[in-house]
């Protein structure tokens, strides 16, 4: 079963990455990119069959390995 | 205009990263989990309202800046 986790940063949360890139594309001559924020993607195949089941697994790895979760939102999707 | 572009690895190309998670949760006990692939995604806000023109200006920021081309894969989402 394929699994997908998206990380982003929590509003609030400075992202320098995603200023580094706002501020690349201004250089390159992209005008008009009002902000920019950088988060992970995970994709994960898992032995589990049952949606409900791999869907907890999922919220069980977020909270203590995958995402931090005092900055960061995670938002699993199990895509079957 | 919001858009967001995801940057995964290519098939083949080694993702030292998705290893280390993978067998970090292997540690923690998570058992089952058969192969894990990190990505980025990278969320923008454009001054842009044509969604066509948008698509167009990110496919151009994909090819020049936000991904390798040579091991990584990129998809456009326009999300208006």
């Amino acid at each position: 079963m394929k699994a997908r986790v998206d990380i982003t940063l929590k509003n609030g949360v400075l992202d320098p990455q995603g200023k580094a890139i706002q501020h690349a594309l201004g250089t390159l001559g992209f005008g008009g990119v009002e902000a920019v924020r950088q988060g992970k993607v995970i994709e994960l195949d898992l032995a589990e069959t049952d949606p409900a089941k791999a869907e907890a697994t999922l919220k069980e790895m977020c909270e203590k390995l995958l995402a931090n979760t005092v900055i960061e939102n995670y938002s699993i999707e199990v895509l079957g």
